[in-house]
């Protein structure tokens, strides 16, 4: 395995194999590497890999890795990494890091990336100011394609991205030219020619969310960051806006399935917080469910008399429970992907009832087929059969409109999902079987 | 409103001042509005588009508005339409639009166009081949970088992407050069000094899913695809990956409430396909809760006496099942974004052991002491208690074993959530529950 054979030539000091294999690889994937390496090879490699990729490395290193070398470098080592670092990188990665650490790099940058670092670090977790970076190219309106070239060939190197590039008139962002169009267009055209006046922009205080969705939307390479007086003050960049993607659609099925999000992946979260981010909804649907059971002590009678409807409750409750979260799951999804919105509410509510109507005669037709020719009771099997068919339609109606409903509050729909469907759908079953048993059966 | 102002100036033949407005919209935004329009204003209306974005706004459009326009078109409109859009908008128009229009549209293309659409449309769903596009930039390693720079200026407006360059020997792919490295290195540099010679690729075949994850892993803009050969046939663009995100994710949120997968958004998909897609496994799972129903019957005598014990029914069910989902829902998630593999079984399963632990003491305290001081009944208390522990225990491991068992066997992890989970861990609870009641009571 390449792992095995990089530790041994690790180990046996053969440094210019190393440097060889570190050269050869992708950044990414040499992150992946080292992640695999003891503390003290960790060190050691990573003074191996191209001075020109050492900034790109330590940026895909997870949070452990970063706090151990952070705390080996040298003050000119840290400097350089600092130096080559782009800012949302350096930002993000200080967003980790013990406070003792943090003082430590913020000392070793310069006063002005200092206060930049501040500023940064001070916008709200989740906006677009947190994911941003500051460094991108500038151009003014006056300047020819071919001058417009020589300023990127002069400051592009460092930048992000250098592929859209930003007008502005004292910090005010007023066009928009990308690469394309500088390296198709003729070297004289000026600018204010070339440039893209309709701009689709965010502020620092849009939530990340709504920022990858533009990406998602208008197919975006980069999107400008204006500050609360219309200045430009950053970009995201397309690869934060795929991080943030998948991000917040691991947070939605995390509460869908009825826990508090975690922050980091599942084996870097600890026994204690997995339990913490599960138990407060357990507790909430546990309290809730007894409800049901106090329901069912007052039927105590009906199945003192008749048993077997007691075997029948199982599958009511999870039949009523999927057909619930089938509907909330659609909604809540439709909602994040911005299809279906608060006002589609009755065109919503009118399509899940004719889907339920189907969905209910099937399953009741081959569960009560199925309960007739198993016991030969065809009250019995009017029962269930009924009962399925009132519990899908309720169900799915309320699978549909809770998670609309708790979008128009401002709450997450995503908290609507299978577990508090399948509490409320199953009181409602629950009521509707023995109501009908009650009447059919005379009890 | 923008909308109603649009169609009356529409309807009043202000054309002047619809072109005025649709020239200062993104096509994006030009689709949506037009998607509002009746389907003469449609024609109408986009017939008013400035020419340079026509194609990029019915790339757009959904479904029922193209093929309405295709329909509509002069011959001339037609050819002039498909030669602005890129071949992967084609290739994905094509396999939406009913057979004749199909036809109609590969009549009105060249011989060679036509023979690489086919080629295109042949391969399989979900592959990379079926959503690259065959428009990229290539150099060879030769040439200088002011000649790739005139080159591309020649022949790069209609490609797709040109900020990544393939460099190419006998249709072979030798290297990468991206427009930053042109842009910001001398004119006389060769391509071949400064070309990525590590190169990262994937095959027609590839999984459009796997096609995504090199995406977010690697930041890339755009990513070539190799036949079975290793001859270089096109590229997959950032926001193709995006998209493919977005639709993967779905897709899993959606098998993961036991429902097949539709194609299209919510609303364009019809009532009896919803019903369609929900109805198998709402049948399977019905069925298999009957099974539980079956084992209640065998404690007939048990309730019989206590009929209480019935109502903590519900309670064990649900809280079992969301134990379970939690659990599952994680380890799916994971598993999704490569975080776990099977080779992780058991740190997974200790894992989840000590969590439910924790959440097992949690709750059957919370629940034991509520039923100690309602009921005043230690030994209730006591089996409600421990058939909550043991309940929370088996409900975490089946939650994290069964995906970790479905990716290794080949199926999809995302089956193994919610529903199925529920189902199996009700059967489990009402066993325990019943055992441990039988035998507290000596019923």
């Amino acid at each position: 395995m390449e792992k095995e054979l990089f530790v041994t030539l690790l180990r046996d000091r053969h440094f210019k194999a190393v440097r060889t294999i570190l050269n050869a690889m992708n950044p990414v994937d040499t992150a992946a590497l080292l992640a695999e390496l003891e503390d003290k090879e960790l060190a050691l490699a990573f003074r191996l890999i191209p001075k020109e990729e050492a900034a790109d490395v330590f940026a895909n290193m997870n949070n452990s890795m970063q706090t151990y070398l952070v705390e080996m470098f040298t003050e000119k080592e840290l400097k350089e990494l600092l130096d080559d670092l782009y800012m949302d990188d350096t930002v993000d990665i200080l967003e980790e890091l013990p406070a003792n650490l943090v003082v430590r790099i913020l000392e070793s940058v310069g006063q002005q990336k200092r206060n930049m670092i501040n500023v940064l670090l001070n916008y709200p977790d989740d906006s677009a100011g947190s994911i941003m970076t500051t460094e991108y190219v500038e151009l003014r309106q006056h300047m020819t394609v071919a001058e417009s070239m020589t300023h990127i060939k002069k400051t592009g190197i460092h930048k992000e991205t250098i592929y859209t590039c930003y007008v502005t008139d004292k910090r005010k962002l007023i066009g928009i030219v990308t690469a394309k169009d500088l390296m198709t267009a003729d070297d004289n055209v000026q600018i204010k020619d070339l440039m893209e006046t309709e701009i689709i922009a965010v502020h620092t205080h849009t939530d990340q969310e709504e920022v990858a969705k533009m990406f998602g939307k208008y197919d975006l390479i980069a999107l400008p960051v204006l500050d609360a007086e219309d200045l430009m003050v950053g970009i995201v960049t397309f690869d934060d806006a795929m991080d943030v993607m998948v991000e917040e659609a691991t947070e939605d099925i995390t509460k869908m399935a009825a826990m508090n999000p975690s922050e980091k992946p599942y084996f870097e979260t600890s026994v204690f917080n997995h339990a913490k981010n599960r138990i407060p909804w357990l507790l909430i649907l546990m309290l809730s469910a007894t409800i049901t059971g106090q329901i069912i002590t007052k039927y105590e009678d009906a199945f003192a008399v008749l048993p077997l409807l007691v075997s029948f409750i199982p599958m009511l409750m999870d039949t009523g429970g999927n057909c619930g979260s089938q509907s909330s799951t659609l909604v809540i999804r439709g909602i994040a992907l911005d299809e279906i919105h608060f006002k589609d509410l009755f065109r919503v509510v009118f399509k899940e009832f004719r889907i339920s109507l189907i969905v209910g005669v099937v399953l009741a037709l081959a569960n009560g087929l199925r309960i007739f020719f198993m016991y030969h009771d065809m009250n019995m099997a009017l029962v269930i059969a009924l009962s399925l068919v009132a519990t899908i339609i309720i169900a799915k109606l309320i699978g549909c409109i809770l998670p609309l409903l708790a979008k128009k509050v401002g709450l997450d729909p995503a908290i609507m999902a299978a577990p508090l469907i399948t509490t409320l759908v199953d009181t409602c079953s629950i009521i509707i079987y023995f109501t009908i048993a009650t009447k059919l059966f005379q009890l």
